[in-house]
């Protein structure tokens, strides 16, 4: 226990802070240390302060852990933030400035030239951007960010394609869950019976952050991919996981069924398949014409797969398919806890 | 009174029928004289058979209405159909060979080359080919088809700008309501918390049945129109109202700005602006960032409209854009109705 | 069109506001002429501020009109009041003193010995309680206040019941809509795929409230019903209408049958029954063993009517029954609407 | 393994049959070895025939399992029933003449004088009952039933209740889980937006079998309680776990807090507390006003525990409470396997 590395999650009483502690609790590398949180639930224990979400009790070594405030002197060398965006652009500097490696599902610094946007599974190679974050920010710690929730839904079958037959230019429109808007959120009165046909700054991030993803390392810069992607979101009326329905073209004809097989074959890098937040599969297809689907789907592997199939041809482009990854889990805390777990295993957490 | 229509709704019970029963309870042309039903409501007042699923009761002289066996000996020259599937295929031809004129919401003879698939405001010269249709199969009556249901609700801004600048292609990903499966439908089981991205024969139907209803009438045949669909459907946990999300490439380049103006000022012939049940407004432009949205734009116009919005240049395509149609309404019973106030005033009621 | 009595809607942006408005616009007696709002909306277009919850948009006459703020220099007579209750506690007064009929939604005067808590269908006599208002505080105008829309939904069977057979005690749980909580009110996330048993304040509502409304107006004074009430009361996963589950017990021992014939014949005063809003039927039975239904059953009498059924003995007490009225029109605008057609045939609107 | 008993399901692709396999497939004590279902399903291996509704797929050693026709031909002594109504009445003695021993679900035999209908935490006793009734039917096996998911959510706190106070009557009101009505069960046109406020048949349950349950076994009989419930089940839109609202009237008065400590300290027999599926804590106390919600609560235990909350005074009983059990586990196949579990303690399993 004593060897554990000590951690901190940051805003770690709203929704992804809790999806933190969940993943975090009894990781065998991690061990929670500090827990922070706004002016309200600051100075109180984590247990009288957090609305908790999920379902019974907050785990009970938690519950009695004083919150701190969100400021750059805690006794971690490592955080992982979930603060709110605009908090996050301001905050999450100063704690890399003064030495904290900081992991992050806020979206303010994925696109900054020296982050790595990282997802273990898609782009490891980009966390050697890291030394020259360092240099050019001339911070002792450094910023490692996670892909937006939607995104990671979609990313990693556009990568395993890209890889085999090139890609030129995905149509995606999304299906998203209504806990990716946080708490409170999505009031019932708007999405019962109901769709809310855009999520404001989602279809951006669809359309940059997976050329980022896919985009190639090379002397000390991250190029982003050539490919183009239009992107239409939706708030649906399900609880947890974002579904993709996508349409691509590709770099060249390949019949379905050779599709079909890349993706029943592939696996992650053997260093990536030994984390230990892996689960044994992580991109699982499904062969029936009706899956995925959010609620059958969202926690495959422990939460931490994707679930494609509906690979079909496409009269319009190449080729169709739809993707689902859970969007708290996948897509925001344990995302973020196998990043960390790839930067041990790479050497970064020093 | 006495000088209305009399016509008859074949599978008035079910859930479509029952559509049609509120919007000919109080039409101004047409008085519905005959119901028929399945064995187990044929022969019972129909209000004693039906499980009705709109609001309130069946209309009062609707209710102690007898259910007759859905054969051809009603006494009506018109009737609205409402059948299954495989039913219609056996039922509706002999209907029309008997002298009866069917108003059908059943798929089988949609894409017969010789039954216009009809939709006012789309193409009202298609019933140009019922005398063919007549003299082709020695009937007396004819058969006019509704479109499917989410064909509905993408083909006529489909049309609009094919007739404004060329079209090309469109990849459409639909969120369909559950009352499109029909009573009993779609289990609760399989759809709350859920979607459902898969709806068996309904990408088919959206890939071919747009490209009938835009096609081009012309010495007695019906030419298909040559633009491509790519189709996925989801089934969404939205009671009433189908979402289109659409992506289109254009016969040319066109501000964005410019396609809101064609939507805004676009109206429907005369002829078919003066229809009874025509409302004021039947292509509705919203502009806000979040709309249409099925709850609060399905019942549009009495559920007759289709709202647009979301118009969008796209990164791989042309443009984008949302649209919403009631799917039992106007994508159904009214619809349906419709189409036989378009067929009196073209003489075609005789 | 000159001749209608102008009022004014406080807080008329929310989500009762918007109910106020539906009602009112085409009102045959009363003519929108001043709307309140909150310091964001107050100065700006109706239209501009408001989050318009219900289907299209708001009504075209008052898209325009500028809001202006809660004070007491309107320029009309009567305010219908649907302001959260904090508010509503401290400005109601001033807007009584200053002269105004105050119709309100509010809570904190219902319970007021010297304010009507007012259903025109239960207790249309306690109007009597008015001019002693007046005189106790000193006020120009009065305040009539509705009802809690929980206990509405109960309230008119109860009374029935009293009158018919006496009434000794009630044990009653609520389903309660999600609209019931304002805009944004309930999260999606805590009441998708769940319950949450327990409204703040409400089962005391529910518990006090019927016994105001079924008390006596005598000597000046309202004196409380003697009965008991058990209250509790649940949120669901329904957007309008309050279903209440009840279990009484009664005076005397009497027939279910003839329990059933009471409501199906019972009639309001005939002073009642010719306001303008009366729906033709405002106490609707229902003989089927799974009706009442919030989804078909609130919009009756256009959200007017209380709807009734499930009448059983009870193993424990002596009857059962359900009910259901909806939420913000009948529990809420309408109702207040309804309470301002009775004063003014009653003369209490000078 | 060798070792363990090995165990049938009939009607195992049902989705009461489903929640078997999940419970059953890594059971210390019981292991899988056949599986029966419908014409449709039978001579198929399983995975082919059911209609997975859990996350994920059947597990792999069940998957190629063939399904064997209901008949009492089965090589294994035990048999968990989840059979429909009817086809139980039929089936169930069938197998228990021909010597099995048969756990069912079913209704039918629920209340038969000699059927005990066992919960182990409520009434581990009347299992005695099982040698009078194979001397009564002559048969070698014997039949015990489990109570239905709704009264066995109420039952346990009624029971604490009536051991340590007397229980004298309960009003109930529950809020039931569309999976208690199975597959396909409730439409999902029926339940969106909407309550049905009314189960068939569930009334006469709930007021009948919590008083078997918590009656006595001796001189070979088990004598009804004589306490009285009354019941109105309804119908709500949540997936799993059914919510009951009791007011109860007790033997004696006695203070809220003294029944809050009662609940907390509740702990089964030693003998149950060890069954190998009883979770930690069976019977939790929820202190938070607003719980047990399903969503959050329905879990707790593996889906074996009861949450209980809500305990005040009632204003016409002696006290009001919620209690949560999930339908689909507790009140059904983890319950029924509890239940063997306990016969083999008992020594009733050979």
């Amino acid at each position: 226990m004593s060897k554990k590395i000590p951690v901190g999650i940051l805003a770690a009483t709203g929704s992804v802070g809790q999806r933190f502690i969940e993943h975090l609790v009894d990781h065998p590398w991690f061990e929670i240390a500090a827990l922070t949180g706004s002016e309200r639930t600051a100075g109180r224990p984590y247990a009288e302060g957090v609305n908790w979400l999920l379902q019974g009790d907050p785990p009970q070594k938690i519950a009695d852990m004083i919150v701190q405030p969100t400021e750059p002197n805690l006794d971690v060398p490592i955080v992982f933030s979930a603060l709110p965006s605009e908090q996050a652009r301001e905050v999450e500097p100063k704690f890399a400035e003064a030495g904290y490696i900081v992991l992050t599902n806020a979206s303010p610094y994925r696109m900054d030239p020296y982050v790595p946007l990282l997802i273990p599974e898609v782009n490891p190679d980009h966390t050697g951007i890291i030394p020259y974050q360092q240099e050019a920010y001339g911070w002792k710690g450094y910023i490692v960010a996670n892909a937006n929730c939607s995104t990671t839904s979609i990313v990693l079958p556009l990568k395993v394609l890209k890889e085999a037959y090139g890609l030129k230019s995905a149509v995606v429109v999304t299906l998203q869950a209504v806990s990716g808007a946080g708490y409170p959120g999505v009031p019932s009165l708007d999405i019962m019976d109901n769709i809310i046909p855009y999520i404001g700054g989602e279809d951006g991030k669809l359309e940059t952050e997976p050329r980022k993803l896919c985009g190639t390392f090379k002397d000390g810069k991250i190029e982003m991919a050539d490919f183009l992607v239009s992107a239409q979101a939706n708030r649906v009326p399900v609880i947890d996981g974002h579904l993709g329905s996508v349409s691509v073209k590709l770099g060249r004809e390949v019949p379905v069924a050779e599709v079909v097989e890349l993706f029943k074959a592939w696996q992650p890098s053997e260093l990536v398949r030994k984390l230990p937040s892996m689960p044994q599969q992580v991109l699982i297809y499904r062969p029936e014409k009706d899956r995925p689907q959010p609620r059958l789907d969202r926690d495959a592997g422990n939460g931490l797969a994707w679930t494609v199939g509906g690979f079909r041809s496409c009269p319009v482009n190449d080729l169709r398919f739809l993707a689902i990854a859970h969007n708290t889990l996948r897509g925001a805390a344990s995302g973020s806890v196998l990043n960390a777990e790839l930067l041990l295993k790479q050497g970064y957490l020093g």
